[in-house]
């Protein structure tokens, strides 16, 4: 069993509209994101699954997110851009990239701060 | 399946009383520790559980700990205060101050250094 | 459940033979590596298993790799030296010196750079 996991980042704004206390405010931080892959097997060059390709789809997702007020996107207009919705979103634009591959995404984890983050995956996974 | 996980820490003397080496010296470390708490659905505000919520519980246990010499705590006056234990004591203040959600807590890792972790859950969990 | 962490690092260059793209060309990275152990009970001194142990079988193995060029070492003569099959070899190793420890191995990781890793397990894990 193999894992590969790749990470990128975006700095945005964000609030969260049903919310008492200072998470109400419009504030920002700058989110880590990584994401997780798993096959049973190795390809050719000893590869479960080129970073580089990886990388590039969640790149892809975090440079839409990168310097934006997340609640002005479609993305977060119906929900919360709580970093649970962020996780959430992300995983499901990362399985959408993957295409074939949708199936071996793991989760999607999103650092809000150092100290704190959120993790959104399909199955029941710890 | 959301996951949150918040992390908090504290500086402690302790040394381990059955041991031959250098732990059985008084030394300390910058312990480093995460609690890890799953849900299947977020509530209000998108949140699985507020961030705010499970740092403040977490920084309540971790304050105790901070600036002490471990084993004179009544914590560790009848177990050893190794990383695995304070991991298991952790879990255990952190489930109870979780009351109702207590049984969303997977985990309690404690970083003893930046290169070695300790953690405890009551089930199995990887 | 108690599950026990420790990491080490290897400065080494590598290449991929079967790759079309920059990982074709002799370079290197800050490999770090790290691996963990699950017990279900703690030994004398509240240990489930001495860091100090699991460091030493480590390192010895990550001093075996570091400032090599990896594709020149035996264990990478007949396989690709990707970051999937330096976890497993790391693994395998690991196991190794385990001894009667060696079915507690959960998995070894391997971060090629801060924003990726590969892991290898012989069980589903997460």
């Amino acid at each position: 069993m193999y894992i590969i996991n790749v990470r990128s980042h975006y700095d945005a704004a964000h609030f969260i509209r049903d919310y008492n206390g200072k998470c109400e405010r419009l504030h920002g931080h700058r989110y880590e994101v990584e994401v997780a892959l798993g096959f049973e097997d190795l390809g050719p060059g000893g590869i479960a699954y080129d970073f580089a390709d990886a990388k590039r789809h969640l790149r892809e997702i975090t440079e839409s997110l990168d310097h934006q007020n997340l609640n002005d996107l479609p993305a977060f207009a119906e929900i919360e851009s709580s970093a649970e919705n962020q996780a959430r979103y992300i995983y499901d634009e990362m399985k959408e990239r993957l295409g074939e591959f949708g199936d071996r995404l793991l989760y999607a984890r999103v650092w809000e701060t150092p100290n704190q983050w959120a993790q959104y995956s399909e199955r029941v996974i710890w």
